[in-house]
């Protein structure tokens, strides 16, 4: 039996320390005995004063290589296109038996870019917490983000269930519920319900920019009546989503296919004054809002202090 | 100088007593002295009973007629459809010097439906307040709703300056900030911060309802990550949006197609791998973002009592 007061890592080592990053860090920390030793690397000086300014971290890093040296796991919250690269600059660390994860929004690209680099006996295993604001920086994180939120493991075939068995445990340890899944059928769902929202919330919001200046003014005023859910969603991090798509464009685009093809339906509805098309698919829309709200992820995450997440 | 003591109005008469309707109940009802007598008229009996067990009113009709004899101002809470009747049955309560008004999401209809069935010396004000939820039913009002929102006033030319004047007084009495516009402005602007994010809502969750039942499920579990913004906007009354895009079919249409061109041009700069393309817009984005921020529109209405609006 693994001893009770043992941590579940000793030390852990965030590269990358943003919002999700510096969330996984307020959240260890409250969460007692998860880990010894937080290290946290980032390549931004203003952010790693702020990280070490907020304690966030028993060691604040700027080279990775230095953070992940002794760690038994590695967290990348970095946006994706940097897993190559940062994958090859972190090898020399990993000792065998090291589990290297991270957070990103697309998970086939892990394996592609990052498997290859690794020594040995270290095990990846990549992860996705569907939880987040679009806002960014340490100073944006939250200790209960991951509360009651999903976290994605996809593990590669013929991973150590060991290992996923304890990298399960630590994102337990901050609230979270822990779902395993093929990396291909997580890259399809959240095409659909991630990086096409993002997608039409970025078209939309930019539709706006290019409006005439007065109209554009009053289009800002007025965002109460809807609008407002988009520019939430077009303020997200824009190099972490331009990554997102360029490596997950096949699913993407054959979501945005299929959501063309409904838009389309749904304009001849209009142009030709097919009211009970519009009141049909008006109303079948609601089953979805109310499997929402029974699956209780309807309520954006919140920091205890009850401040709004924007 | 008016009497201090005065009410604005003396009978309020809301016919149409929903979201909105209701919550207009409640915020004249909490600030005192705005209204003598509030007389709420409704067709389905089950809303009537509501608003009477909820002590939403001071009379409940099942006849708008009733609702609206010796009112001096009537507010029609209704779908945008049911104006034009609506207007002719009222006309035998009206006495000159009634205002006659509504809530609607669009206003050229008003001028076109409601105006020539007015008698003489009514004053038509068409207005409406940028506040709601996805949420229907007298149940789901509450006395906050107005509070720091936008209630646009699309008078006619001509329309009587001291008739303006005092139902701005009654609406700014409830807490909303009071905009006179041009009826077809408003339309237009609308379309774009209200209509299209609807239209674009209902479809993408349309999408959705259409996916094999296991993916279905997973969308619905892993809805945080973005989706679920759209499902609350998609959650809405499908009468009244249907009334909407029926009747704004040309500005919703033509904000449409400028919705259409810049996604095309997204998924052309996905689908040829341009990373320039997408980060440059996506970071254009952020401006309007910080502008909805800036005009204090990026919080969604809440009741006083902390509870989510879902």
């Amino acid at each position: 039996m693994a001893d009770a007061a043992a941590p579940v890592f000793k030390r852990l080592a965030i590269i990358g320390h943003g919002l999700i990053g510096s969330s996984i860090s307020r959240a260890v920390r409250r969460a007692d005995g998860l880990i010894d030793h937080i290290a946290v690397a980032d390549n931004d000086p203003t952010t790693r004063a702020a990280s070490a300014a907020l304690e966030l971290a028993d060691s604040v890093h700027d080279d990775p290589l230095a953070a992940a040296t002794g760690a038994d796991c590695v967290v990348l919250c970095t946006p994706v296109g940097t897993y190559g690269d940062l994958a090859r600059a972190l090898a020399p660390a990993l000792a065998p038996g090291c589990i290297v994860t991270d957070v990103g929004s697309i998970k086939r690209i892990v394996s592609r870019d990052v498997a290859g680099h690794l020594p040995d006996g270290v095990h990846l295993i990549p992860g996705h917490p569907l939880a987040g604001t679009e806002k960014s920086g340490p100073e944006a994180g939250f200790a209960e983000l991951f509360e009651g939120r999903y976290w994605i493991l996809t593990p590669p075939e013929g991973a150590d269930p060991e290992a996923v068995a304890r990298l399960a445990k630590l994102w337990r340890g901050v609230g979270a519920i822990v779902e395993i899944m093929d990396e291909e059928y997580h890259d399809q769902v959240l095409a659909l319900t991630s990086h096409l929202p993002h997608l039409i919330s970025y078209t939309i919001v930019a539709t706006a920019v290019d409006l005439e200046e007065h109209m554009k003014c009053d289009v800002i005023r007025f965002a109460a009546s809807g609008f407002r859910d988009f520019t939430r969603l077009a303020g997200s991090n824009p190099v972490m989503w331009r990554d997102v798509f360029l490596n997950n464009s096949g699913a993407v685009l054959e979501m945005l296919q299929r959501f063309q093809e409904d838009l389309t339906y749904l304009q001849r509805a209009i142009r030709r004054g097919d009211g009970d098309t519009l009141e049909n698919l008006f109303t079948r829309t609601r089953e979805i809002r109310r499997g929402v709200i029974e699956a209780k992820q309807d309520v954006p995450p919140q920091p205890k202090d009850g401040d709004d997440d924007d």
